[in-house]
């Protein structure tokens, strides 16, 4: 059979490692794909910059969307990044020229899924992006084909790695958060810029994916409850630990009566549990199917070379000619979301306050907690200080999310609270 | 697209859960498959036989071989076991006929591989067995399609879920393997006749399978050195908690430069090793690839609905029209295996020793070891009782196997032990 051409678009860590992966392993590979990869084209933003890759063989374009007109590339693989601009253009037109796309690019599938489906539908291209989430595990693969017989129940798991990273040292360090990101910052883990990252946006978009695959509807981030972990201080982790817990940032997508349930926020979730010794920059996904039970799938969330071999994975699909719709399902069959109320969820949770350590506060605490039918279930008090602030940690039994968000809300107005209460979700996945 | 026409051949607990799953989900299964899915013909042992399907519209084969001749099937799903016999003639025959087979059976893959291979190469007919291993985890998937681009280092996990249950069980109820061993059958979870299982055979079947895809070999199940968990008892349990491991029955496949070390035995691992936390029936398997690095993929690893799920996802497969090579690589790729020489093998040690309660002993056990270059990195004994036996627990540094192996055959003759000496590997997956 000819050799696939792949044209390679971004030349970043990924995209290095996606060129070097493809000569590494050119051998094996080809005896796998039944037949050559070869690459034919790149394009990157700086053509003089060193490399070490030789590409003496190869086209270099300095519009990447120049490529999707190559009659030299079949696989357009665009690890450029970004929902609009270069990126959306080339996809679109490889797709309309009749390609083959391979992606990495989340932000992209998540916010114009309608659009590529219709550009799809119109022609004879295809699109295959495991790359997008998870790094190299093959959790978009597990979920539309390994788990394909199964009506999914949820999908949730840890979707950033550098969250990860930083609770993981949070914890191990005993250090607070502001301290661990400079440090993450400074070894490169974690952008100058963090907030997408820790504020769970990164981590939304790979839910607003796993939720589309899972669900059959078109992704929808907006409709996905996020927070991130700025808020988590050194002694949640410890008040935790001291629970039997290990706050985890996770991205959750559940299927209810209701609609579907879709968050990204830091949770509690119990030591024994698989998914608590994920840790550093490891990344998990969790998929409930109704005959396949729990699947859970663990391994390198990001990084050049995982990610290269999800990327390379897919290539390697379109060389042994195995083609999906784009959300593993015929078009016409693929709904808009239907959000489940998140007042409606039920759960426990955990609640650090900051409280004058004076008679009566927890009396007034426990008040408008009864009063919302929120039952707790511990409370722990650490140092004494009288007319100081001491930190509380409550739980609860299982409540509506709405219920605790109402005392919350009245809790962080008495006199005695001294700073914002913290709420976060304990998560049994039951 | 015309309906897809399945045939059914051993209506046990997976046979029937494949016919229940392709009902119960057909809707969502024809959309995600692109066609429909029928049940069209079925076999089982016992016509007459209650079982709550609704077969009225299926026609029922008392010969099971018969099915590859039946013009109305054209995927045949083997569900009835063993390496010969009515499974064997009925995937031969449907390959022969140029039939998609689909089976969960690991004792005929990993002993006619190469007869397989060859009957695919003659005829039209495909295979496909992500049930074959790990039940309702797409390990199978993940190994030869979501990893496809890595050089596997290694390839290792919890193959067996009745190993696993009785070591979990022994280790939270404290008692000892004839216990829990007697009490999983009585609730069914062992076989009345255990061998197969807790001698370690089922699982170095499904080894066999991971390391032949792997590493693009033909299954050698001779080659795997093999040891089950009847030696194991509750002190050992205790002693591993004690020195920080749990105990595990691991299928490890390794590539080295001496060839393939392939093995499944009960190995201590690290508590915080997420495999540790793998408990009760669940199976995991970790992958290791160049690129990828270590991916481990968990679940269920049998059960009628579990494995149902993995027979479903492999017909999904036929539906959609991917199909793959035996071994997921070019038939003329695939070599025979170089087995490793396991006596070269490195790694720490667990030693288990019932010794007479005298002066010497230690010293005389510790000259053998060091004769033998063994270093040791603890000894434990458990209480006093002079002259009476008593346990004496040795864990190791890095060593040879072969050194460790001479040392305790030496160890086993002195007068002072009591009882045959129990090695077992320390696996830290470096």
């Amino acid at each position: 059979m000819s050799a696939l051409r792949v044209g390679i678009a971004g030349l970043g860590s990924v995209g290095a490692n996606v060129f070097q992966l493809l000569k590494d392993n050119a051998g094996l590979i080809s005896a796998r794909a039944g037949r050559q990869l070869v690459v034919t084209a790149v394009s990157a933003r700086d053509k003089s910059k060193k490399r070490g890759l030789d590409m003496a063989a190869v086209a270099w374009h300095d519009n990447p969307v120049a490529m999707a007109d190559d009659p030299n590339v079949d696989v357009v693989v665009e690890l450029m990044g970004g929902a609009t601009g270069a990126a959306h253009d080339l996809v679109m037109k490889a797709l309309q020229n009749g390609k083959a796309v391979v992606t990495a690019n989340k932000a992209l599938l998540s916010a114009q899924a309608a659009e590529i489906q219709k550009a799809l539908a119109a022609g004879k291209g295809s699109i295959a992006y495991e790359a997008a989430v998870a790094g190299g595990i093959p959790a978009i693969k597990g979920l539309r084909e390994g788990l394909a017989a199964n009506n999914i129940q949820a999908v949730y798991g840890i979707l950033n790695g550098t969250c990860n990273f930083i609770l993981t040292e949070m914890r191990t360090t005993k250090r607070d958060f502001a301290d661990v990101l400079k440090e993450a910052q400074d070894k490169g883990y974690a952008e100058a810029d963090p907030t997408f990252d820790i504020d769970g946006i990164d981590a939304s978009h790979k839910l607003s994916i796993l939720s589309a695959l899972a669900f059959g509807v078109l992704p929808d981030v907006s409709s996905i409850k996020t927070s991130g972990i700025r808020h988590i201080t050194a002694l949640d982790i410890e008040f935790a630990d001291e629970l039997g817990y290990r706050i985890k940032l996770l991205g959750i997508a559940r299927q209810t009566a209701g609609g579907i349930e879709q968050s990204v926020e830091p949770c509690l979730v119990p030591k024994a549990a698989p998914i608590a010794s994920v840790e550093g920059a490891l990344n998990a996904v969790y998929i409930n199917g109704d005959y396949s039970g729990k699947i859970l799938l663990m391994g390198a969330g990001a990084g050049g070379k995982p990610t290269a071999s999800a990327v390379v994975a897919d290539i390697i699909d379109v060389a042994r000619g195995h083609r999906l719709p784009l959300l593993a399902i015929s078009p016409d069959r693929v709904s808009a979301l239907k959000p489940a109320d998140m007042r409606a969820r039920k759960g426990s949770y955990y609640l650090r306050l900051i409280v004058l350590d004076q008679p009566g506060v927890i009396a007034d605490v426990s008040a408008i907690l009864r009063d919302e039918k929120v039952s707790l279930e511990s409370v722990l008090q650490r140092g004494h200080a009288p007319e100081q602030p001491v930190p509380v940690i409550l739980t609860t039994h299982g409540t509506e999310e709405g219920a605790i968000q109402r005392a919350v809300e009245k809790i962080s107005k008495l006199k005695s609270v001294a700073a914002p209460p913290h709420l976060m979700r304990i998560e049994t996945f039951e």
